[in-house]
């Protein structure tokens, strides 16, 4: 393949009209496919459904320690649930909590306490004339909106093979006591599926921060998402909360998991894993919002997998059902941009996206016209701060939900996006 | 029975020697009762058993609009769910949203989401010198604990027999503009089980707020919570929503119920209605805090209760259960305590609590007396904004968790202990 920059203005001219005849006749088509979000598919859903079998029967609503799951109380969540999940998180039961659905509203509710009442005895970030968050970026939207949300300053951090730049890392959160957090997503990342290697967990545990409650926010969104059976060295990732513990930062992470891509999205369980001082720091103003989660879900849950082993078992199927999804996105891409020198994309060995970079300055066109064909994708910019892609490159492509023959047609349409913007682009340029 | 102020120093004497006796007999026994908080009890929640059945079989989980239930989104709740909680609030569908477990929870939210965002567009709380709620006492401890805990002051609102004295809301909120809200529960009142008559209701609707984001919370707990099979009209409350719109101040309430003392405690669902500027503003930050609630659980409540009779039949059940310990308890009080001028209560027609008031600077002494012989009952003071009851009198009873043969016990306890504590008061006065 000749790469696009290397032809003649006639020659882009001409797949110009080629791709624009196309993109019209794929128009008419009248697709409709939306894959703006990592949403599992119907048959991953599926496979849990025993879950709804678990707690149908008398007497199936006691926990194992008496508790009445149908009562009142129980902050921390009930003893089944915290070990489960302590398995899963790779931590002791005791520095778990388990909450309702989802992550996103612990990790919203710490954010918004730590504004309104500070962390552990350090002042209110309301009172602060300046807070800021380091975001690595490509990242999730929904950390970054969060963070604005509350007004805070985002620092985008690129992002690296192996994580974050450490470097710059290490030169914010150790010198600027305005640096109050940074959003990690540490295994298969959102979007790019960057596994962190050991140093940058190590680097993580060994920093020294300049702001007292500075926190690190882990959110292991992906711990059990591989998408093949053998776990590959190279997505192993160091167990954070007891790195940081050995580095003398017993309190500087609060590491998050969700069971909404494990069970089911919305009607899963969620829970954070911290030392037992933020633990109990949270659980005092817990106390305020809510008198006891949903412990009947959580019985569900401790019930149906039992433990990591049932998780893994159960996330198998996962794998094999999404596995020829992104096997086929990677085959589909290779085939079609190899050599063009219009795009990159990263071939994740687990978690929920592809991310692909265009040429500067065509990922908004690019989704605007697979919007207009009828596939609706993140918007670009959504996995950088403020929703601006300073490059205007990147694109997440979400390739669970769809079944695949549609994923393909998806495809089909969006390598001819890629193709027409680039085109337009060089032309233009 | 003579009162007790009447008899002489002699007589009293006499009595604590006996009662004294009496409770060393009882404190020897060793009773070990939690009856701090209006819990349901077992056989409750073992009405709704079959909420566990509905939803926990193939194909189960759609909702009527074709939602799968087990996948991301729904920030409103599905349309079911809604209609039910429309019917059982008395408001249209539209003008709900469902969430998870639990009302307390949107009610800290809704506080918290003002003190850092603001009102509809008026200014964040946390902006503000001063923000204060009006708190009509007794009232509900975990409604004044959240206001202290954003740091908000408070201002006691005595209670009538028809609801909060309207003279002293009116005055403070027509006339402050740092008075952003008001507690209320305004059927079967938390402790009193007073229900507040149509002109309350109407004055409430009427009010001239002097701050913009005044809000009334209008915690209609329980709605549906009546000992006796026919509603009277006494407790039969005019609809807030409605009569706000009439007059004029149609954002003016948020109303919150839930079902934790309908279905399970925690495991329910809970909701609420207001004017469709306020939800849509609610919905504009909800957004940053999840990406949607459980429906599945909200599915298993609407296709257990169905509608409005669905409920209605259903806490029949419930007040067959608990109609006897309230009515136990009023004869038992009027049998021991009438005459001797020791203390009043109010026999409730629905809820979930006996208001009793002993001599001033008594509560504390006769909670800490029950404690001492293994029973605990709701601090003294907590009726009250900051803990703190000015005449040291109020006491809540929760009869509905104990089996009706404990309850016995611990009244008898409970009224030897009002009666020592009432005898020492008097003898050291």
């Amino acid at each position: 393949m000749k790469a696009y920059k290397e032809m003649s203005k006639q020659e882009l001219e001409g797949l110009r009209v080629e791709f624009e005849t196309a993109y019209e006749a794929a128009k008419a088509k009248g697709m409709k496919l939306d894959m703006s979000r990592g949403k599992p598919a119907s048959e991953q859903l599926d496979f849990a459904s025993g879950i709804l079998q678990t707690v149908n029967y008398e007497n199936a609503h006691i926990a194992e320690d008496g508790t009445d799951c149908r009562n009142y109380g129980g902050l921390t969540g009930i003893p089944e649930a915290r070990r489960l999940v302590g398995e899963l998180m790779d931590v002791p039961a005791a520095n778990v909590i388990v909450r309702d659905n989802s992550s996103l509203n612990i990790m919203h509710d710490v954010i918004s306490r730590s504004v309104t009442h500070g962390v552990m005895g350090e002042p209110a970030w309301k009172l602060l004339d300046k807070v800021k968050f380091l975001c690595p970026a490509p990242g999730y939207d929904r950390h970054f909106a969060v963070t604005e949300y509350y007004g805070i300053e985002m620092i985008t951090v690129p992002m690296t093979a192996t994580g974050p730049d450490m470097d710059i890392v290490e030169k914010h959160v150790n010198s600027d006591e305005t640096v109050k957090g940074i959003w990690c997503v540490p295994k298969y990342s959102n979007p790019q599926g960057i596994s962190y290697c050991d140093e940058t967990v190590k680097r993580f545990a060994a920093l020294r921060p300049a702001a007292a409650d500075f926190r690190i926010f882990w959110d292991d969104a992906y711990v059990t998402h591989h998408l093949y059976e053998e776990e590959d060295k190279r997505d192993f990732i160091l167990e954070i909360l007891g790195e940081c513990e050995k580095a003398g930062n017993p309190d500087m992470v609060y590491k998050f998991c969700s069971f909404s891509k494990i069970s089911f999205a919305g009607a899963g369980i969620s829970a954070v894993a911290s030392s037992k001082a933020n633990l109990d720091y949270m659980l005092g103003s817990l106390f305020f919002q809510t008198i006891g989660p949903d412990k009947l879900n959580m019985l569900r849950h401790a019930k149906f997998f039992r433990d990591l082993d049932g998780i893994n078992a159960h996330m198998a199927k996962h794998a094999a059902l999404s596995r020829p999804k992104f096997e086929m996105i990677a085959e589909f891409l290779t085939k079609e941009l190899g050599g063009l020198g219009i795009g990159t994309w990263i071939n994740p060995r687990g978690g929920y996206f592809v991310s692909f970079d265009s040429l500067p300055g065509c990922a908004k066109a690019i989704i605007a016209l697979l919007k207009e064909a009828g596939v609706v994708m993140t918007p670009a910019g959504a996995t950088y701060p403020y929703g601006k892609d300073p490059e205007d490159t990147n694109i997440r492509i979400a390739p669970t939900f769809p079944p695949l023959a549609e994923l393909v047609q998806a495809m089909e349409l969006f390598v001819l996006c890629v193709k027409l913007a680039s085109v337009r682009k060089l032309l233009a340029g």
